[in-house]
C-alpha cells in the first residue's frame, strides 16, 4: 500500500520518459489548438455573460494544472459551451450580467465545482456521476444546445435581449427585434453561413487540394479563425464600429493577476448547489471525451485522478480570474488528431494563449461580436441530437420518457432543473420499473431439466406444485407484490400442495423482503402449502441462515429447480400432469 | 370490464348475506371495542394536542364510513398514537395548540390525507406505499413510540412542556421539573404500574379464576377502562381537582356538527406535504393490520379498495370536526377476537360511541388527564421495537442503517423528516447496491454443462475465453462499472481472445447500458477481441434486436453457456487449460 506521490501526479510518471520528439508533436498541436482556442475561449465567455478576456484567463492556468494532474494524453480542457451556459445561468442568479458582483459569481463556482471534483477525487466517489444516465445527458445537451443558439441570436441581430429558458429568450427576442442592426445582422449571417461551409465544406476542399486527410481535419477545425480575421478586417476598414456594429473593444492587456477571492459564506452557500451541477456535467463531458480518445490509442484513464485533474484546473481557473472549465471535444479532438502524445501539449497551449493576451489582444480590438456568436451557433448546433431521441424511442419507453422530460423542463426552466427533473425521473422510473418486476409460473421443458415460462414455452407442470421464478432482486419496492402475485397464484386453486419460488435471477433479498418471504411462509402454511425455494445463490443463501429463516420455513430448499420438482413428485399417486403448448 | 358499483362499495357484497347471528357477533364486538375506544380517543386527540371530544368525533362517522367502503371485516378505524402524534406535529407548524386554527389545521390534514387516499386508490396506486422500506417504517415506529411517552410525561408530571423532537422535550421537561404536581404524579404513577400490570397480568390471572383464553383477553384489552373509573372516582371523591389534578372537564355534549371546510388555498397547499405523509403512513399501518387478521382467516383484503376505505373515513372524520384517523392494531385485534364478522361491526361501534357522546360526558368531567397519559404511555411503549433493531443489525447492514438513520432523525428532527430521510436513504443505499454489483469470472465445473464462480469453485477456464456473469440488471446507474470490470479483466491479458458476458441474472439493460455494451464491444474489438453474451432473456433479447445491436456485435448470442464454449473451442490448437481448485 503506501502513498505513492506518482499516483496524484502523472507528470511524475510521462515526464520520465518525455524527449525530443514527443516535445516537438506536443509543440505543434499546441500551437494548432492556440490557434483554434483564442476565438473559441472569448466566444464562450460571452455566453457566460462574461468579458471576452475571462475566456482567455480560463485558458491559461486550468490547462497548466491539468497538464500536471490529469491522465489523458489528448484532452484539452478550457472553457465549453455547455459549462459557459450554465455559469451564465447560476450567476445570473446572483447578481446582474455586466456587474463586478457577476464576474465574482462566475470565479467561485470555478473555485467551489472545482474544490467539489477534488474531494470527489480524493475520496474515489466519481461513480456519483453515473447516476446522470445517457438519455438524461444526451438531453440535457441537445436541450443545452438549442438554448445556447437561441441566446446567440442576439448577437447577430444585433439588439438586446436577455432570459434564462426559451420561452423567456423568445419574448425578450420578439420585443426587441425590430430594433435589429443592418451591418450587424449581414456580418453574422455571412459568418454563419461561411462558418457551416467550413464544418461540412471545407475539409473536402483541402483533400481535393492535395492535402492528406488528418491535415485537411485540423485545417478545418482552425478554419473558424478566418472569419474571426475577415470580421476584424471588414469592420476596421469600413468603420462599421461607428455604424453600431458591436466590437470585442478595449482588452486589457497582460496575464490575469493571481488573487486569493473573498470568503463570504451566504454567497458560497448560494452557489453550492449550482457549484455541484456544474462540477458534475463538467466532469461528464471531461470524461466522456477523454475515454474516447484513449480508446483510440488503446490507453487507460483513471476517472478518479480525472476528477482531481479537473478538480484542480477550476481551483486553478478560480484564482486567476477565469471561470468553470472542462474537457471539451471539439479542441480534444483537434489536439488529438493534431498529434499530441502528453499532457504538455496543454502546458504549451496555455503558453501560447499566455502569449495571446500578453501580444495578440489590440488586434483584436476590431473583432465583431456577431462574428463570434456564428461561431459559437455553428459548433452548438452539432450538439442537437435528434436522431439519439428517436432511438430511445425506439429501444425504450422508460428512456425517452426521462430525454423528454429533461429536453422539456431544461428549455423550458432552465438548466438546473432540467439535469434535476431528468435525474429524478430516471430514478424514479428504475424503481418503478423493478418495484413490479417480470415473474412467470414456470414448468419443465419436457425431456430436460430445464424450466422455462408457461406462457412461452411447450411445458409441463404438475397441479400439485406451483412453479414461480421472479425475474429481479427482492427488495422493498417489490417485495408486497411478489406477496400479491403469490396469493394469488397459490391460493386460486385448492389442488396446490407445493409453492417452489425459483431464484436463479434474485442477487439480493432485502430485510422488507425477508418479511414478506416470512409472511407468504406463514400464509401459506396456514392454508396448508410448503413453501420452497430452488436455486438460490450462494451469497443470498448466507444471509437467510444468518436470520434463522430456513428453520421455520415449511418446505426447502433446493439447488436446483429440477432437485426441487423431483423430490416433490415422489408421491406415486401424483400420475396428474398439465401440457402447456 | 364495465363499471360495477360492488367493487367500489364492498358493502353490496357482504350485505346481501348479512343474518341475524352475524348482527349478534358483530353487536357483541362493537360494544367491547366501544368500551375500549372511548378513554382511547380522548387519550389520542390529548396526544393530538386537541380537545378530548375531538378523538370520539373522529371514532363515529369515520368508522361508518369504512364499514360502507373498506374490505377488511375485523379492522377498527379510529385515531391511532403514531398519526396523532404526526398531526400534533403537522399542525404545530400552522398554529399555536390549543387555538381554532391548530384544530381547523388537524381537520384539513383528515380531510386533505383523505382525498389524497381516496385518489390513490381510485387510480390505483398503493403501491406507492411500498416505497416505505420494513426498516424505516419499523424505525419510525419505535422513534415515535419514544417520543409519544416522552410527550405524555408532562401529564404524569403535571407540568407544562412542549418540543417536536426529544431534544425539545427533555429541555422543556427538565426545566419545567420543579413544577410538579404531588397529587398528579401519585395519580399518574399508579396508573400507569396498574395498566402495566393489567397488559402483562391480568390476562393469567383471568384464566385463573376460570375465563377461557378468548374471553380472558378481551378483558385484559378493556382493562385500562376499570384505570379511568378509578381515576374519575379516586379525583371526584377526594376533591383532587381543586388540589391541581388537571380533569378532563366539561365535555361539550352531543353528536358533532356536520361542516364542509372553507376552502383557504395557502393553507391547504400548506398542508400538503404533511397530508400526503399522514396519508402513507396510516394507510400503511392500517393495511398491515387489516393483512394479519385476513390472513388468520384466509380473507383477501384488497389494497387499493382499502385506500379508498380508509380515503372515506378521513374525508368523513374532516366534515364532521375530527382528525385524521387510520386502523389501529389493538382495537382491530379486540374487535377480531371479540367475533366481529363484517365491517357491520365499526358501524355499530361508530353508533356506541355516538351514544357516549350524547349521554357519557358528563360522567367523564373527573377524568384525570394523568390516567389518559398514562394509558398512552402503556400503548406506545410496546411499539418501540429493539428486537427489529438487532434482526436488522444481524440481517444486514444497509437495512440497519436505514433504519438507525430513521429512528435518529425521527428523534432528534421529528417525524416528518425522519420518515422522508429513511425513505431517501433506504433508496439511496439500494440504488448504491445495485450501482456496484456483484459478478463474477465463471468456469465449467468439471464433466457437467454448469458455470460457476472461479474464486468459490472448482472450475475449468481456457486461457482464451473470459467468461463473466453479471448479477444485476444492467441501467444507467451500474453500466460504467460494468466496462471498468470488462476492460480490466479483458485488457489484462494478452492471451484474451473471447469475452463471453453471461447474461442469466440480467432482467434488464436499460439505453444507457446498451451504450456501454456497444462502447465494450468496440474498446475489445479494437483489441481484437470478440465480445459473447449467453443466456440472454427473451425480453431483453428482444429489445437488443430492436436497435440494431447484434448486427454490430463482433461475436454472438448464445442460448447456453455451454453452447458458446463449445462453439468457440472448436479451435484444434486449444489444448491449454487452467484448474481453479
Amino acid at each position: 500500500m503506501g502513498f505513492r506521490l506518482s499516483r496524484y501526479l502523472p507528470i511524475l510518471q510521462w515526464g520520465r520518459s518525455y524527449n525530443g520528439s514527443a516535445f516537438a508533436n506536443d509543440g505543434i498541436a499546441a500551437i494548432i489548438v492556440t490557434i483554434m482556442l483564442i476565438p473559441q475561449s472569448m466566444a464562450y465567455a460571452l455566453l457566460a455573460g462574461l468579458p471576452p478576456i475571462i475566456g482567455l484567463y480560463a485558458s491559461i492556468l486550468p490547462l497548466a494544472a491539468y497538464a500536471f494532474f490529469g491522465t489523458s494524453r489528448a484532452l484539452a480542457v478550457g472553457p465549453v459551451a455547455v459549462i459557459s451556459l450554465m455559469t451564465a445561468a447560476a450567476a445570473g442568479n446572483i447578481a446582474a450580467q455586466g456587474s463586478d458582483a457577476y464576474i465574482m459569481a462566475a470565479l467561485l463556482l470555478a473555485l467551489i465545482s472545482g474544490g467539489m471534483l477534488l474531494i470527489m477525487g480524493l475520496f474515489r466517489l466519481g461513480f456519483i456521476a453515473n447516476f446522470l444516465s445517457h438519455p438524461v445527458i444526451s438531453g440535457f445537451i441537445t436541450a443545452s444546445g438549442i438554448l445556447i443558439a437561441v441566446s446567440q441570436l442576439k448577437h447577430i441581430l444585433g439588439i438586446k435581449a436577455s432570459g434564462q429558458n426559451l420561452i423567456e429568450m423568445g419574448e425578450s427576442l420578439w420585443s426587441g427585434l425590430s430594433g435589429f442592426n443592418q451591418p450587424t445582422v449581414i456580418i453574422g449571417l455571412i459568418a454563419t453561413i461561411f462558418l457551416f461551409w467550413v464544418r461540412g465544406g471545407l475539409k473536402p476542399l483541402l483533400m481535393r487540394l492535395g492535402l492528406k486527410e488528418r491535415i485537411a481535419t485540423i485545417g478545418a477545425r482552425v478554419g473558424p479563425v478566418l472569419a474571426v480575421i475577415a470580421g476584424i478586417v471588414i469592420v476596421a476598414m469600413l468603420g462599421l464600429a461607428d455604424k453600431g456594429v458591436k466590437i470585442v473593444g478595449d482588452i486589457p492587456q497582460g496575464l490575469p493577476s493571481l488573487e486569493v477571492p473573498e470568503f463570504d459564506w451566504p454567497l458560497w452557500r448560494s452557489l453550492l448547489a449550482s457549484s455541484l451541477i456544474i462540477a458534475i456535467i463538467g466532469f461528464v463531458e471531461s470524461i466522456s471525451v477523454a475515454q474516447t480518445l484513449a480508446a483510440k490509442k488503446r490507453e487507460r484513464i483513471d476517472p478518479d485522478q480525472e476528477l482531481i485533474g479537473l478538480g484542480m484546473a477550476n481551483i486553478a481557473a478560480g484564482f486567476s480570474g477565469g471561470y468553470p472549465v472542462t474537457g471539451g471535444f471539439a479542441r480534444s479532438a483537434v489536439n488529438f488528431d493534431a498529434g499530441a502524445e502528453t499532457p504538455a501539449a496543454g502546458g504549451f497551449t496555455a503558453i501560447g494563449i499566455a502569449l495571446a493576451t500578453l501580444f495578440l489582444t489590440p488586434a483584436l480590438y476590431y473583432l465583431p461580436i456577431a462574428v463570434l456568436a456564428a461561431t459559437i451557433i455553428v459548433a452548438v448546433l452539432s450538439l442537437v441530437d435528434i436522431k439519439s431521441i428517436r432511438h430511445a424511442w425506439q429501444y425504450s419507453k422508460s428512456d425517452f420518457a426521462a430525454m423528454a422530460a429533461t429536453i422539456l423542463v431544461t428549455l423550458i426552466y432552465g438548466v438546473e432543473l432540467g439535469v434535476m427533473a431528468g435525474v429524478a425521473l430516471s430514478i424514479l422510473l428504475y424503481l418503478l420499473r423493478s418495484s413490479r418486476p417480470h415473474y412467470a409460473v414456470i414448468g419443465q421443458v419436457r425431456d430436460t431439466e430445464h424450466f422455462r415460462n408457461v406462457d412461452r414455452h411447450d411445458v409441463i407442470t404438475l397441479p400439485r406444485i406451483l412453479s414461480l421464478r421472479v425475474d429481479e432482486s427482492l427488495y422493498f419496492a417489490n417485495a408486497r407484490f411478489l406477496e400479491d402475485v403469490i396469493y394469488e397464484k397459490a391460493l386460486g386453486s385448492d389442488k396446490i400442495e407445493h409453492v417452489i419460488l425459483m431464484c436463479s435471477a434474485v442477487n439480493d433479498i432485502d430485510l422488507s423482503a425477508l418479511e414478506s418471504l416470512e409472511a407468504i411462509n406463514a400464509r401459506l402454511k396456514s392454508a396448508k402449502i410448503s413453501f420452497h425455494l430452488s436455486e438460490v445463490k450462494g451469497p443470498v443463501l448466507d444471509k437467510l441462515k444468518r436470520v434463522h429463516f430456513l428453520e421455520d420455513l415449511t418446505g426447502k430448499v433446493y439447488l436446483s429447480h429440477h432437485e426441487a420438482i423431483e423430490a416433490l413428485c415422489e408421491n406415486p399417486f401424483d400420475v396428474e400432469m398439465e401440457f402447456h403448448l
